[in-house]
């Protein structure tokens, strides 16, 4: 129960139903949702948020699966489960399934234990990452050719742990 | 200055030496960023975060540059100043450009911005998040009706104000 | 249900009731909150935690009103649902309505949104900012001139969007 | 130094001009915070943002003092150091004194407190806080008669308390 | 429920069966928390999740509960409903009391209080503090002959109040 | 620099002396730390903050070494520099080196991760978490023989891996 009245479709002002009419249609979904019946309660934060979100989640340079994949990583770092049902409904019926969201929570999970890591000792940002354009720079020769007997080593090892690890397999 | 003293290549342990080679090889960078060096300061640490982020990040069902935009979501929502500066230019490497960073930071924005609404007014989860599959279920005949006339409706919406807002058109 | 037993009335310690007392009487209530209930497992605690929370909530240059409204943005921004019904409960019994909610939710919104954009961006912060009183200084006569053009040319601006936009009225 | 390009007045295009030129005068300061000139690396973003955050920010039931104040309040629970300092300076512009600010922090850091305690405790929400309407029902009578005992014995404790101590005279 | 499909025990491949009985093997307990089981619903984030939490939970220099209560404090700032139960349940069965707990709390609120303060206000790291060692070196005469006669006086203080506060011997 | 003047001993009031001597005196060291000047620009903040932090550290149950652990997860989960660095040098003066600061560090970075899988993925709580005392009970006899087995096997695991991993040795 929200700390506010909802505001049913039959009880809303036109302009609100026009809101709730394009919300159900932009999301192909028969049903207004709590989130944006509770908004209702205040007309001008329901405009506005709509508004706001349409624009934000158009496909443009990122296409729709993976802005849904943004927010729900955001919500899953937030933890809010309204939030996190949402969009993690929205993302499969754009096609995610289990095995993408267990690498999205990958990545979630991984680089918020990381991000405590940098701030807990306080890591120096590298002088690399604050010259423009230098940390994206080509690989110098020498390091490229470290990087190639790097990756050959751990190609090795890899195989060799293959034919030791059953799970490595699957 | 982390709180602890970083562990430079040449000081380092074989071990050590060896995780550094893979880091700058499979990232592609020739210097050890300070993030690694700090955690070598507990090799276990090291050993065990690389290792994990490294499985992470192996592109699978997502790309390499999609799970570097949900690191980069994850550290923003986080405010880690080390890890955005790490993961924008592992991302721009990858191949992300101004609009693209643009795009991310506005669902980054929005989904911030909805998450704390959803949480302050407390909204109740909606049942049909809660059925399992019934949200991805295809839409009612009716609710597709309803959808399409307010498509239709939208759509002349925005052509009107495309002809009256020179902003649009940029 | 708490992670510990509650201490009820009948089971509190004479100091703890005088407390539990204090605690109705300030708050205007006639329960003692569950909240007081679990922290008077840790007698200490629950004193230390209402003394500082009444010196913090009285009012000084600051009403009632506007702590309890500061009190709800802070617990939707950390997402505490207790907190998020105790302090809209509170609110509203001194006044809040559902369109002052709505302009609080506006504001934890909007700077939940620009919290994270300043911080993903890694905006720097403007020098004049940390200049000790120059932020607040009074314009100088040119900048006053530019703010007048632009707030008359805004004003014509909202106007004609008042003769087209029916939701502005509202 | 941000992790885009901020856009310069002098670089930008007239319609981003427009709003730097709106910005500088509904805020009443003679430059472009770098907020904005780094939202103007994706103009749309820009534009949504600010838009968004000037009709939040409009003075409307709750003055614009009081809209600082919970921007502050949600910017340090986030603690985003930029915003921080942006809403420090517009609030101490509109009265903000050291007194005011001190009683701002002291609620901010309050239920900071209070917040991970009841979320850390898992504390159960009141029944009483769940029934619509009911925590702010007028007291009973005999929960009345508790609390005027109550104030009373507070009372005269203070005084008491008042004459051995002398840190609350100041 | 979560938002994937758990795999029961029956249905889990010998490999995250064999992560399951380690699992309960480890922990002393008789069945599988949901936690795993909904992990298990991508396999190499179970393994990669259980290995990397059993190496940081194995006793080393600080023992079993101190990592628990770390764990415990980690959750309530996060406000993770799951893990906050989870890791009282476990620190409880490692010997924390309601005391323990209340004192851990009273930390946890403490310094969630601070660091918004610190935060809040900007406070700048003393220079102390980023010398290498300073912070840590023996105090100086002259300070010791300060801080001895400072307790003197806290302690004198301290006796006075235990005369005439009942509570202080609770 | 903070966002309001600090108070500097020479020009404090004697009650904010007698703070400021008594700070020094319980922490050990010959400097007004930032945080307390800076507090002192609202007396009342400062010796309700002061009071609280030294009730809550004073060694109980828990000694002062673990207390500043917990403070240290609690402010590097928060990111907030100022209580990283001092609750850093604070716990080194107590004992805590570089191994244990990686330990503290593992702990965070681990639960860190699993709060967001756990919220992300929305695990449900564990039926035996929420019956008080359940999952503290003895195991009963079948567990205990399916533990008895498992370490076992991973005893056995543990020492093949050694034998061919190097690392394990270190």
């Amino acid at each position: 129960m929200p700390t506010v009245a909802m505001v049913e479709y039959e009880q809303a002002t036109p302009e609100v139903r026009a809101i709730y009419d394009e919300i159900m249609a932009l999301k192909g979904i028969d049903f207004v949702p709590n989130f944006w019946k509770t908004l209702a309660s205040h007309p001008p934060l329901l405009e506005e948020v709509w508004k706001g979100l349409a624009r934000a989640m158009a496909p443009g340079r990122l296409d729709a699966l993976t802005k849904e994949m943004i927010a729900l990583a955001v919500s899953a770092t937030n933890a809010c489960e309204y939030c996190i049902r949402s969009h993690t409904a929205a993302a499969r019926k754009l096609g995610m399934d289990d095995q993408m969201l267990g690498e999205l929570m990958a990545v979630v999970g991984t680089f918020n234990r990381t991000n405590k890591l940098a701030d807990g000792y306080q890591v120096t940002v590298d002088e690399q990452l604050l010259r423009p354009g230098a940390a994206s720079a080509p690989l110098a020769r020498a390091s490229r050719r470290r990087q190639d007997r790097a990756l050959e080593r751990k190609a090795q090892r890899s195989a060799k742990a293959a034919t030791r690890s059953p799970r490595r397999r699957s």
